[in-house]
């Protein structure tokens, strides 16, 4: 199971501080398992590896076993909440390299999540010739991202297959009875899976949003439902024992300290994009009121030889997160050379992972005398299990850790800003007046 | 050419502020030009698009015309400056799917920069039955992550191809006399070439560091001096047009007013690694001394829906850099569609690029009106005369930026704490006091 330590931290608060961190924290677990906060209709997440829908689970996975027979690729239209848990889900546990490797499972490709013409136009390149399948997510079907990516793939599975052969290699996860792609889908006799009202984009990774594209690249997804309910039964036991208390508690009494920028590291490449949904997660949740902690993150070893001289050295405003592994899926033994001509012959014989775990117990050392606290978050192996463990652990610290800063942990008014903007410049109907407000504004 | 505007800036800082600001910046330009700060055995960079050593990148061609003809994947061993910036160029100007395109050049891979055994056995299944070459890249020959890395490779390329086969693919990139791996690449007879000694690891893509592995991909190096050269042109001008000086100016005229994070995007997704490389560059150059600015990015639209909200209302430390494109390399137009159902007819016979330009400036229009100061960096189109301007262009106003903060931004003496510590816990000899020290800490 997860193990969160910040020994180290605590040379950084006193123990006064940390005490009536715990408090607060406290008060926050109970808001959130009673469900008496803001955000209370969104806490869907919270018992889902105990009731998820276990015939839309067997959907899943029947839906992609057909694409894994019919498809050399599934295209996931996507953005933000789905598009960042199943890319990071399947870096994390295949590989980042995943698309390029030789395997039986089709190449998983994310679109929708940007308005690149460039970007778009390498899709279509590496979906010539080859069969594809497309999984369309969007709650309502009018986000402007993937709504032009699947208006433009939509047109070429249709001349590919024709209307009827496209239908049966399009799978919509959306809204369960409203909204245009929900329309479209029946009108067109797409398979659906549902996008719950109860569960915000950033939670979703364990409804049909993420299993999808990680049943298809062949993930299991049984084991990381039952990661997930081996964090959520140690999440939900008060006490300063527990992970997510620990995590909240920690991260919450150093930015009280003035430690506004939480940097999330790991020492597996593999792990990049978990780190982009985990900024997600922390980001969105908690950056509000003009407040929250900056979430930042790093590529270890490769960032402790870009982004090193400043978190060794740089202003002190900075906490770590690492997250660390007992062991990896395989290890390499370091082979002896005669010559020793580059003095490695002191680790011969000595596994790699261990080599890396010396690296991080050192950078902690360093980073910490140079002014930065560190918090560990130790995991087993990078596998199913513990992706299950890692998702439903960050996600109840989250709350916890939203309703301890006093803010609505499930909310993202904010998003909706740059929204308004772009309509009036691109001249949608009704933004007639911001239209005229904005291109004056822009001279 | 790149221009740089920041009239938005200006309701941040008061005039008096931004002229206080650039007459530092006037002095640090000259301390740069003049080579008279701390630091100036390392601005060999400064004069690179001039002087760079034509015999040696006519060698750099003929050995990537080799390596094309005969290898199916460049494997490069690298780490920071040894890494980011070729990843960087290479996925900016082909694709960050390069890798998994059909194409005439090889796949090219990085591995060396990070020590996780589970990455390297990746990087051994994708060169399994196919033909490749090495290009290792290091000063030394004696960092431990790429040394590693050669280690195990070497041995597999000299067990495929026979120790004089491995030799004609091994090109080490390293000091022109001294070093572990100089020595090597002597004794085995590799081609060689240079990493300068006036040019630190961060300003090195324009140097074969860089440009081996650019050329291999197809990159056309000879435009990247040529935009090189532009910038350089426009950037040792004197002056308030100077886009160095105004890059320069505004952002530490807005640090000084207390924004301590710099978040760098860009509407493109192939630049995600430009910004990786921008986070090194201007990171290990300031971050020093227990002051700099929080280098940070996120990859647009994609973050608007992560780090919008926190972008749009969070924590108001924040300034935003946003790098645009005039044109990009091929667009898309928006499809009319009998049913509108997704309602986007609107946008109907609209370039995509146009759309993605309207997203920015709403963007950025929002975020000013929630408080986050903009600059904009914008350029023709995303080509290799774009990417050599803006390379000079950012080590320039490094440079200059670095200075008017007070810091050399030429050296990086905090990298070195986590290697000592390293060293240590791994059994090095010569460390054994520094072992029991830690040993005791880590309890």
């Amino acid at each position: 199971m997860i193990k969160v330590t910040h020994e180290i931290t605590k040379s950084f608060v006193s123990e006064s501080e940390l005490n009536a961190v715990f408090s607060d924290v406290e008060k926050a677990h109970q808001t959130l398992v009673n469900g008496t906060g803001p955000g209370k209709d969104f806490l869907g997440w919270t018992t889902l590896p105990r009731d998820y829908d276990r015939d839309e689970l067997e959907r899943i996975k029947a839906a992609a076993a057909r694409i894994r027979k019919d498809s050399e690729v599934l295209l996931v239209i996507g953005i933000g909440g789905s598009y960042l848990g199943a890319r990071a889900a399947v870096e994390f546990i295949k590989s980042p390299f995943y698309n390029q490797q030789k395997k039986t499972t089709p190449d998983v490709l994310f679109v929708g999540n940007n308005l690149s013409p460039d970007y778009i136009h390498s899709i279509f390149e590496l979906i010539k010739d080859r069969d594809f399948s497309i999984n369309v997510i969007s709650k309502s079907g009018t986000t402007t991202e993937p709504a032009i990516a699947f208006r433009l793939f939509r047109d070429e599975i249709e001349k590919r297959y024709g209307a009827a052969g496209a239908a049966r290699r399009i799978y919509a996860t959306t809204d369960r009875s409203r909204g245009v792609l929900k329309q479209v889908a029946t009108a067109q006799g797409y398979e659906t899976f549902a996008v719950p009202d109860n569960i915000g984009g950033r939670y979703s990774v364990l409804t049909a949003v993420g299993l999808l594209p990680c049943a298809v690249a062949g993930l299991d997804v049984d084991m990381m439902f039952a990661g997930a309910e081996e964090a959520m039964d140690v999440c939900y036991k008060e006490g300063a024992s527990n992970p997510a208390w620990i995590y909240a508690a920690a991260r919450n009494a150093l930015y009280r300290k003035g430690y506004c920028i939480e940097v999330l590291g790991c020492y597996e490449p593999g792990f990049r994009f978990m780190s982009e949904w985990w900024k997600q997660l922390y980001g969105e949740s908690e950056g509000k009121d003009r407040k929250g902690i900056f979430p930042a993150s790093v590529e270890l070893t490769a960032d402790l030889h870009s982004m090193g001289q400043y978190l060794q050295d740089g202003e002190r405003k900075l906490m770590e997160t690492i997250v660390t592994f007992d062991r990896p899926m395989r290890d390499i033994t370091i082979p002896s050379q005669a010559e020793d001509g580059d003095g490695l012959n002191f680790l011969a014989g000595q596994g790699l992972h261990s080599i890396n775990t010396q690296a991080f117990k050192g950078t902690m050392l360093a980073h910490m005398d140079g002014g930065v606290p560190n918090i560990e978050i130790s995991c087993a192996a990078p596998d199913e299990r513990t992706l299950g463990q890692l998702v439903y652990f960050f996600e109840f610290a989250c709350g916890v850790s939203g309703y301890t800063l006093g803010v609505n942990p499930f909310d993202q008014p904010g998003v909706e800003a740059y929204k308004v903007n772009m309509f009036a410049l691109l001249g949608k109907k009704g933004y007639e007046e911001k239209r005229e407000e904005l291109l004056k504004r822009l001279g």
